[in-house]
């Protein structure tokens, strides 16, 4: 996975993660181990990926084959130099991984819409019309998304209490599990991206957590959907897994009926079985796990999404994120958000004897973890950690 | 009013707009007019405003007293340069005027808001609960913003037509009366902005189209708000009016009821009155005034936008661009977007004895104008225009 680290007092750059050390590609660029693949080490000295990203798959791929022949060797082509290019993670601080243009969120985990809909709309189709014919997608706010492990203030907002609008601190601070697809490739304005060359567009995959104000969001959604109720937090993992990575955890979704239009229509495994997990901790007590659920409860494909968000011109940058909405299963243990899992506060959740919760209290942390296994074969995702202050 | 121009062969760089002649502020800078007042004349050859507005409100004073003191001067200061300083803009390319980092579009404008109401809830009390409690808003695609005078192609899309989900180009293309700022200020994450004080993060304005189509945006737009029924494209004009330039303009706004939350209440001249209007002119045919409206029927006004905006912690940037939703009067010679105009199609507008409209066709042009006259005072804004095509 790549990220961007610094350490000391050096300046932030390009890292690769294996095992608890990071590999500091600015240095293993200047020693010389990437000349002859062009790739300018200078892109591994920026503060984001995104000059990294631009290089395109083919040379990402190289890149990746070059580091697999030195780590194969056991890192004795380092063994002169070896505390100059790894860094022990515990030494390093994580930076936000891209400079990112545009955020976009999905609603593409259908037992979340299904959940959400029964809660709030309990006597009709817990799905709305349009739910299995558009990948549903609303723009949020690029500068509110933070790294892995920065502090997230309970944000202050409007609300309805008794039927009269206060306001305060949010009383329903909710996570949201969620993946996060970082924009590989970009297209022009006007220029929509095929459906069966979309996975192409996508350089990585993240976890992503898109912290909510229930309360504030619930009182001004209408008609033009979530504002202050995100944008007061969302968190991206410091690493980003290149999208090559998944190849081994590649499933088949869902049937989607009615058969999408021609234009979002995919054949073959574009799901991929991803396990994803939440942890709570509270101040006070003991790390439990309150969610596993999986990437393949998504209703809508990567593929599709991105095939969505252009269909009409938009164009997408290199770095921007498409985050692709809570990821809930089909049972209570399985489910991404507080929302669900206190079913809107309704049945709180026992972490111990001593400590439950509906929404998030201050001092909780909330860690997102994730990570492929088939076959063998285990590919980890970087993990997201927020924990709420006041 | 500050833009960024391209002539022949140079590099964009920043003019300022004096009657129809552009003011190279790249050249200026370097003869040496702005070295007294501790100007770095490299903000000038940037293109982009972004680091011109860095430079705070006071410089920004400071400058435009030096190119009043020059233009005052009838422009003798620059008699023997008088053709390296000054390019007709007939001659000169226009580029987006800042590096917008996020895009925030309100639906402040009342009466549009009532007419949505009216059209697709008639039942009902035409404004949603929330409406005069919070300024509603959304956020937008910031890649999608382009320069007044690029061309808007038709988005394809999908959309019911007798009840059956379809693809195909948009069959309710419409324009959006809109005014813009442009930020001048940014706060940090978790640092809202105090309603007193959200006028000082205002760089200037703008006029601003938030194209739409009607038919996408109905059929997506449910629970999480517009997405593709905008993103093709927003207009913003090639100009930026500097706050301090509305300042003759200031009047009353609405009277409030109820009255808002101490984080939104205002007092004193915090409205505008500016002139808007809307041309229309036919592939073949002739330019139409078809809506006359004001920026004073805006329900909220630009400091609670601000306010309401940062109150949770989200965090503002220079050249962030919010937007205030569609301006719309009280008659329907007012109407700032078709939809309203036409009555959602059920009422042609007539340009000519041959020529009607419920929606944009191909060839359209829409240009948006607006200017402020108030006690022999006139300042204009930059026009904002788009031809339509598929």
């Amino acid at each position: 996975m790549y990220g961007i680290f610094s350490y000391g007092i050096s300046n932030p750059r390009v890292g690769f993660k294996h095992g608890n050390y990071i590999l500091d590609l600015e240095v293993v660029g200047l020693l010389g181990y990437f000349d002859d693949l062009a790739i300018d080490p200078a892109v591994f000295s920026q503060p984001v990926l995104n000059d990294f990203i631009a290089l395109g798959r083919s040379v990402h791929r190289a890149a990746r084959q070059r580091l697999n022949e030195l780590f194969a060797n056991d890192a004795s082509a380092f063994s002169d130099v070896h505390d100059q290019v790894f860094i022990h993670e515990s030494r390093a601080q994580m930076h936000l991984p891209v400079r990112i243009g545009d955020y976009t969120d999905f609603y593409a985990g259908i037992h979340h819409a299904e959940n959400v809909g029964r809660m709030f709309r309990p006597s009709g189709d817990p799905l709305l019309p349009n739910y299995k014919h558009i990948p549903v997608a609303y723009h949020g706010r690029a500068s509110s998304i933070v790294v892995s492990g920065t502090p997230i203030r309970r944000p202050n907002g409007q609300f309805l209490r008794a039927g009269t609008s206060i306001f305060g601190p949010s009383e329903a601070l909710d996570f949201e599990l969620e993946l996060g697809l970082i924009i590989g490739k970009s297209n022009p304005p006007g220029d929509p991206i095929m459906v069966e060359e979309a996975e192409d567009y996508i350089f990585g995959i993240t976890l992503f957590n898109d912290w909510s104000a229930r309360d504030i969001q619930r009182w001004e959604y209408q008609p033009l959907g979530p504002f202050l109720g995100k944008n007061f937090a969302s968190s991206l993992s410091a690493w980003v897994l290149p999208f090559d990575e998944l190849e081994p955890f590649r499933v088949d979704g869902p049937s989607q009926e009615p058969t999408p239009l021609p234009y979002l229509y995919t054949s073959g495994k574009k799901h991929f079985t991803l396990e994803l997990q939440v942890w709570l901790q509270p101040a006070d007590g003991e790390k439990i796990c309150i969610c596993r659920s999986n990437a393949n409860y998504l209703y809508w494909n990567f593929a599709q999404m991105i095939a969505h968000h252009t269909v009409g011109g938009c164009n997408l940058n290199i770095g921007d994120v498409l985050a692709t909405g809570t990821i809930s299963g089909t049972t209570p243990g399985s489910y991404g958000s507080m929302l669900e899992l206190s079913w809107n506060g309704e049945r709180p959740l026992h972490l111990s004897e001593t400590i439950t919760r509906t929404f998030l209290a201050d001092g909780d942390t909330i860690t997102l973890k994730g990570w492929g296994f088939l076959n063998g074969v285990r590919v980890d995702l970087g993990d997201v950690t927020g924990t709420i202050y006041s």
